[in-house]
């Protein structure tokens, strides 16, 4: 039985020519990028375009976009530099970020080192963008805002303008875990007022273990991971030369493919939304999905009867990869935070379908024609 | 010009059985291991036999054993939950780290989150394990003894199991710095008094991008990077899949071939030593060279001459790879912060070659052919 993947917003498979970019690095040129022969600086060379292609993708500076393990590492850089070293003392997030934000800032609030609030949440799962005006206007302290720009369970995009705006006008740091966007969506990070924002290279066909964090040219902050000077001095470690070489490669492949890709992956999207209205007679779609809202994401919600509490697994028996929620807590079986905070609704199971320019419309054709069986 | 690489205590190239075990997961098998899917759980199997093999042949349990994203994270990890999780307020150290250790015990000096204290080291490097006892024994806080097993520029070893006993006589926590010696030497941790060593994948041909830290059972630490609930809550981020199946061929690799290999390489290491005395006069070695050491690295001292100060320049030309120093401050220029401890003597330059088991005797013969004509 073949598989089908439309579990795309967890991870995605390296794109061929990826792989192929990241070959010679797994091969014969090891060198470490820190040595100062030239065997290294070949390494170190490798290292300094990526930075470049992906600062150039994002109309950013090169200084501005440091290399670390994933999307988790630079949010939690991001966010304890914004307390700890930019004096932020306030930390205003949302009930639906992901965990890599929400943990890191309920552990900051733990240990007294940061007050914390949440914006509240319009009924379709969007940023009350007046009650983060009013969190922010009386906000005694400086403020983070850290408020994702794509949710990865319900695809909701925040108006990354809009907050940007608001945080200029009250003088708040401003990250935004970019994640499901960055190999998305164009970016223009030098007219966007944004300190901090993430990317994470198996998001978009490029390799796992390597991400990235811009931080704005104009804040200074210290490393998060202390050692030797690479990363000029900003993340320690012997760089994960494949997996920055990849990344640069991935992101430069979805960039030029932009158009072509996200208007097939978009129609997908509508095809799957349509076929499952068509057939499904009960279903209804979390998040303002036909508004603002990422086009690689669909969270379907079916009404619970004992056959759909088992839908995942039902999926999965027929070779359907599909989630509940982020797949980073998936295995806690908690449920998802996400759907909890938006839509509380428990007669209904919600299931996300992600997908990528590797699926068609025959696989979503089976997928409902299962579905039709499953529910 | 072929190339002849002897900076192997910098990075060393990917065992081609290591990549071939890698493949499957750059390619075919990408699912992330936190999905609930069984094509997610075969990622999670994957990672689940890897910590199980490091596990066995570390002689630890497979629930001490974490992923990261290096040796740098894992000693950052270690160090910060010493101070912030298990109440060591005072830090034992010595000026002979490698930086991961010197910068973060530095930083957390100087955030006054804990006392610092350097040990006494004797004329050939080694730590003075008496000046340790007198450091723990006066101390009034509870201390972290943050000691290296080998040396990366130098090879000295430490007395592993010495300072084990004398952490558990004044009920100090033991981190040690193992990334020399992971891969390298057996290691035997349910007989040894340690709570915290780390390895890194790319030191034993495995990749780059990937280390371990183990956790020793009795001892319960939060985490250093927040977020989703990976490693059991211990290390969030999606997890570096090919990365970690390929940190645990390396080190079963390494395992199978440590009598071969280290014989190999331990003789490689004397062969030089002896042609560079027949051969270049003047010549010194740095550390405890033939007695407490690691077989790989050589540190050899010639007298500082025009020629001699141009020296690494100069072997660059020749395409010959040694190093002054840790190849994560070369870039740096400052030179080397071990070498000045140990043996300051300014009219003498040290060169560091370090061996692998594709290095060749022919090699080494060339490359003393060529220290004659460039010293
Ligand atoms: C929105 C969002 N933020 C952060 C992350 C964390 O990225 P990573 O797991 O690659 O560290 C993810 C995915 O896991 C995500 O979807
Ligand atoms: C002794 C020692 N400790 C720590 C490290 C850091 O390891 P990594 O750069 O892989 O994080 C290295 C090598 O760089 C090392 O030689």
């Amino acid at each position: 039985m073949r598989r089908i993947y439309l579990d795309n917003a967890a991870t995605t498979p390296l794109d061929e020519c990826v792989l192929d970019a990241m070959m010679p690095y797994l091969t014969s040129q090891f060198g470490n990028p820190s040595s100062i022969y030239s065997y290294g600086r070949e390494s170190r060379l490798a290292i300094e375009n990526a930075r470049k292609s992906v600062a150039k993708i994002l109309n950013a500076h090169p200084a501005e976009i440091f290399f670390t393990s994933g999307g988790t590492e630079s949010s939690n850089t991001a966010i304890n530099a914004s307390v700890r070293d930019l004096g932020c003392k306030h930390i205003i997030s949302s009930p639906v970020e992901h965990h890599a934000t929400l943990h890191t800032v309920e552990h900051l609030h733990k240990t007294g080192e940061a007050a914390l609030s949440y914006v509240k949440l319009l009924p379709d799962g969007h940023v009350d963008l007046a009650d983060l005006e009013k969190l922010l206007s009386e906000s005694t302290d400086k403020c983070l805002v850290t408020l994702m720009h794509a949710n990865n369970e319900i695809g909701n995009m925040l108006n990354i303008h809009a907050v940007g705006e608001l945080c200029k006008k009250y003088d708040a740091i401003f990250h935004s875990d970019t994640v499901q966007t960055v190999g998305h969506f164009p970016f223009d990070l030098r007219n966007t007022y944004v300190h901090f924002i993430t990317g994470a290279g198996h998001k978009f066909h490029g390799p796992k273990g390597v991400g990235i964090l811009y931080v704005n040219e104009n804040i200074k902050i210290t490393p998060f991971v202390h050692g030797g000077s690479q990363e000029r001095n900003m993340r320690a470690g012997t760089e994960n030369l494949y997996g920055i070489v990849g990344f640069a490669k991935a992101l430069e492949q979805a960039t030029a493919n932009y158009e072509k890709d996200s208007a097939y992956i978009k129609s997908l999207k509508l095809y799957m939304m349509e076929q499952l209205q068509q057939h499904l007679g009960d279903v209804s779609f979390n998040g303002d999905v036909l508004g603002c809202s990422l086009y690689t994401v669909l969270n379907a919600s079916f009404p619970k009867t004992d056959k759909s509490e088992m839908l995942l697994f039902s999926l999965d028996i027929n070779n359907i990869c599909a989630s509940g929620g982020s797949a980073c807590t998936s295995g806690a079986d908690a449920g998802s935070h996400v759907i909890r905070s938006i839509a509380n609704d428990p007669d209904r199971v919600a299931v996300r379908f992600s997908f990528s320019k590797y699926n068609t419309k025959e696989e979503i054709d089976e997928v409902v024609e299962k579905l039709k069986t499953l529910i």
